[in-house]
């Protein structure tokens, strides 16, 4: 509808969000023009106020509120474990598992040396430091099981296993509830290679 | 993450959106708050401009930016051939099938007797004003082919009928690409009863 720039305008916004296609934005458009005042304005002060109150955890890099993050500072966390992950949702997700309980060391994504992204992109240098600065028993590289985040494990524990903590990666293997029939081969044979005496 | 009180309320706001869910609304927060400060004004401004910009067309209901809006002027459209929708975003979905050329009457929604919403709380009485004026060969009735829009498909023939122009209704039968085996019985028994010679 050539009649409706202002309209078009938003659904092309839209359309850029992650995970929205153009029926969804038509969708979502037609429900941000016609919802209430009340409503438009939360969502609009709730965006700019997010983006204003939330910054990077100056030391593991996470998102936060106060710097550096309540995680650094939890005393109740131990801190001799350490795990590092790509993005800041990704401790969000870890942290939801209730199954760790060290503290995070989030990379700013993985390396993609097709895409010109190496190591200097990413927080690997002060995630040296804080290996090299002692106290941790082991790092748990967290980083996706693709093959980005493989071969940034791999590169990472050839860096950190000399400076001294155990090295350890995600566990790779069925996802539960799944079915061995309609698992793909590469992910059973990872589980069967990595199977366990129950 | 009760440390990030500001990104919650962004995330709570965004799961009021239709057809987000919390994990796409943490995967929008997320995208949100990274993007450059650029682009989140694009998004701000396009959703306010669009607000102030567009309303409800005068004579059809549908959204425009001028009132009456383009559809209801523009003097190549068929206007002995009315089309009667529940919401503007119908008119929209019809206007890309290329198959209507008349004008539009958008009743803001469906019967819906057992939530209380009623003819009075629909645009039906400028509707029957619209076909009592006259010179309309045909009323096409596109409410949704579900049991409201059935309804008010049905309640709408009823009381425009009378007033003389031939009310058609939408045509029911498989969806394009779809197979007999998967169709269900009432679709393929509408498709049966429907069929055409070809």
């Amino acid at each position: 509808m050539s009649s409706l720039p202002a309209f078009e305008r938003l659904l092309a916004s839209l359309e850029r969000l992650p995970g929205v296609g153009p029926k969804s934005a038509r969708r979502l458009g037609y429900y941000l023009l016609k919802v209430e005042d009340s409503e438009a304005s939360l969502l609009l002060s709730s965006l700019s106020e997010a983006r204003e109150r939330t910054r990077a955890c100056s030391v593991c890099h996470a998102l936060t509120e106060v710097d550096p993050c309540a995680l650094c500072t939890d005393p109740t966390r131990d801190t001799a474990l350490l795990a590092v992950v790509e993005e800041p949702a990704d401790v969000d997700v870890l942290e939801r598992t209730h199954e760790f309980r060290g503290r995070y060391h989030v990379l700013g994504g993985a390396l993609q040396p097709l895409r010109g992204i190496g190591p200097d992109d990413l927080f690997v240098a002060d995630l040296v430091t804080r290996v090299a600065g002692g106290g941790l028993s082991e790092v748990f590289l967290a980083t996706n099981p693709n093959a980005e985040g493989e071969a940034t494990a791999l590169y990472l524990a050839r860096r950190l296993k000399p400076l001294g903590p155990r090295v350890t990666r995600l566990a790779f293997g069925l996802p539960v509830g799944a079915a061995l029939e309609f698992s793909d081969e590469v992910t059973l044979s990872r589980s069967v290679a990595g199977r366990r005496e129950i």
